[in-house]
């Protein structure tokens, strides 16, 4: 069998499959609508596959909107932190709807958006975030809008709000208690309104998510205030559907086993390093190994893994769950090859789809 | 004036000419050659007003070494923590030395070498890193050989080695202490070789550093061992030549005065977020704002400023020292445009060499 030369991303049709039903069923007992995440998730040459489970697309900027708008089609959400002068009207003329983040963006932008449908970012100020990095009630967050004052502003102007506050949260009670949250403290906004996105981060094609308690909640939701609901799912259309393919370089024993490998984590898994969290790994076997990166940086370590038998030179390893947060992210830090990007059919064959050479980092600099 | 449009990176020939004469007084009085190490940065638009003050580059994987040896030329030093045996020929042909990080990669690789200069990583246990994530004397480091019976069984093989220890070290009295911890502890060896590596990390281009005493220091170790020395100059090369240019896109307030820029710490000065510092803003001025980056991320904040009159939208912000470890990881996280690459010529003249549009965005996927 001639294999691909790794590194490369390898995203596994069959089990993008799994989560897509998931998400095909959660849309179809609940009614809400759920659009991708392209932040998370933007590969594009899986959209002809996604498009028939999902309801189209949400996006972070321009770029993606467009990415959105062109590849994958069907419904495009507009929402940027904060939009240029220079980018408003093309990002209008992509979008169905476009979601302010501000008061101030509203009133800078809202004429020139009149043709498409407007809303805002509502901040409940609370979240289910661990870290304070990436917690968007974080004290002082400039990620949308809380004042009531400052959202009845907003109404005649908007016809409906996006509330991004579950981080990878698989823990449908906590959904449940601060859904109702929502409802007791933003109901007489929500009940003016004609529809609602509750944003990503909801874990909800985990093994063993209630999904059809959480369609339940979100029919009742859209039911009590007469709304359309909208989820964003990001990691959990993608979850568990691809892994990062690297070969083992270099075996090392500094008082520990090491095999280094032709990867790096901030260069192709930067939310390891950013998060401090460590991959997934093999652990079954008695040969314990740390695995990491080919760069500089002395913490570039995917983390321990096992084998049933010792490395050797030229091994392959598979590291799990590497769709969210990776190539979206992925960088020329050291020079270091980045991976291809691979898609394995529901036939088991498998084809490039990218790859990336030496004119692609020159390319990045000039 | 007609200005670019922001987000822009600007790289400063005149402050740029700062470095490069320190570098120049550093080698010509102490003798020792200086590297630039492409990991820190590598936008070869300025390398050829920089090869008149260096003598050559130094990588840490086979495109750094190729861009080294294509663009800047003069004296290519090839490291890499592991080459794959796919890359090691390649390699050797654009190469003046290899340095190998292992004994393991010598014994593999050391024939395939044998047409140029052949050296060894040694590490010597201490540091002056500050942060473990980037210390390569931290525990069960894969950084370089230290035991000494795995250096000498490398005697014969290489004729120097690369010791990389310090970290951004503005202190010449710990500079001093630790050179001569590593004279005691690896004499025996050094004595051996024909050359040897400092490896960047010393802040020898910093304002007040005293520059004659660190050329007196190397030059005295270069007689005591009979070897030349190298430095391998990456931050100390470019410290305080380039800023990243930015301009307001929305102000708020949510119990503070935040500024959202066009750009953003996690795709454009990732080690902000990496190691947690704040950006170089401006301080002058009685108006205090948070500023802020666009991207989803809730932690996406480069630091506190000051200004001397309230900001608006559309004003200019620039961020200093921003070419160190910036252009060589910047990426597409939530498709925010990316900073174009400008120089401003000793004239006061700026040309864009480089810009990034969505066509690039997506074509980083597939």
């Amino acid at each position: 069998m001639s294999e691909l030369q790794t590194p490369y991303y390898l995203i596994d049709k069959a089990r993008l499959r799994g989560n897509m039903e998931k998400v095909a069923r959660l849309r179809e007992r609940s009614g809400a609508k759920a659009l991708l995440a392209l932040k998370c998730f933007a590969t594009w040459s899986v959209f002809d596959f996604m498009r028939d489970f999902m309801d189209g697309t949400t996006s972070s900027s321009l770029f993606e909107l467009r990415l959105g708008h062109e590849e994958f089609g069907k419904e495009t959400h507009a929402y940027s932190v904060a939009w240029a002068d220079h980018e408003i009207d093309e990002a209008v003329g992509y979008a169905d709807k476009i979601i302010f983040n501000s008061l101030g963006q509203l009133d800078r932008f809202g004429d020139r958006a009149k043709g498409i449908t407007t809303g805002l970012r509502l901040n409940p100020r609370f979240s289910t975030s661990g870290f304070d990095l990436a917690d968007p009630a974080r004290p002082f967050s400039r990620l949308g809008e809380w004042d009531t004052a400052r959202l009845e502003a907003a109404m005649g102007r908007i016809s409906g709000v996006m509330i991004h506050y579950n981080c990878e949260n698989g823990d449908f009670e906590l959904f449940d208690h601060q859904l109702a949250r929502i409802e007791t403290e933003f109901g007489d906004i929500l009940h003016k309104l004609d529809w609602v996105s509750l944003g990503g981060g909801i874990h909800f094609t985990g093994e063993g998510y209630p999904l059809d308690r959480l369609a339940d909640r979100l029919a009742a939701f859209s039911r009590k205030f007469g709304v359309q609901v909208y989820l964003e799912p990001g990691e959990a259309s993608i979850t568990e559907s691809t892994t990062l393919e690297v070969s083992v370089l270099d075996l090392i024993n500094n008082g520990k086993d090491v095999a280094i490998v032709d990867s790096s984590i901030e260069a192709h898994m930067l939310d390891l390093l950013i998060y401090r969290e460590t991959a997934k790994l093999p652990q079954h076997g008695e040969h314990e190994y740390q695995i990491a990166g080919k760069t500089c940086l002395a913490g570039d370590i995917f983390g321990d893994a096992r084998f049933a038998q010792p490395l050797k030179i030229g091994d392959r390893i598979s590291i799990a769950d590497a769709a969210g947060y990776t190539m979206v992210k992925k960088n020329w830090f050291n020079g270091v090859a980045m991976p291809a990007i691979a898609i394995r059919e529901e036939d088991g064959s498998i084809r490039s789809v990218r790859s990336f050479g030496y004119d692609d980092y020159k390319g990045s600099l000039s």
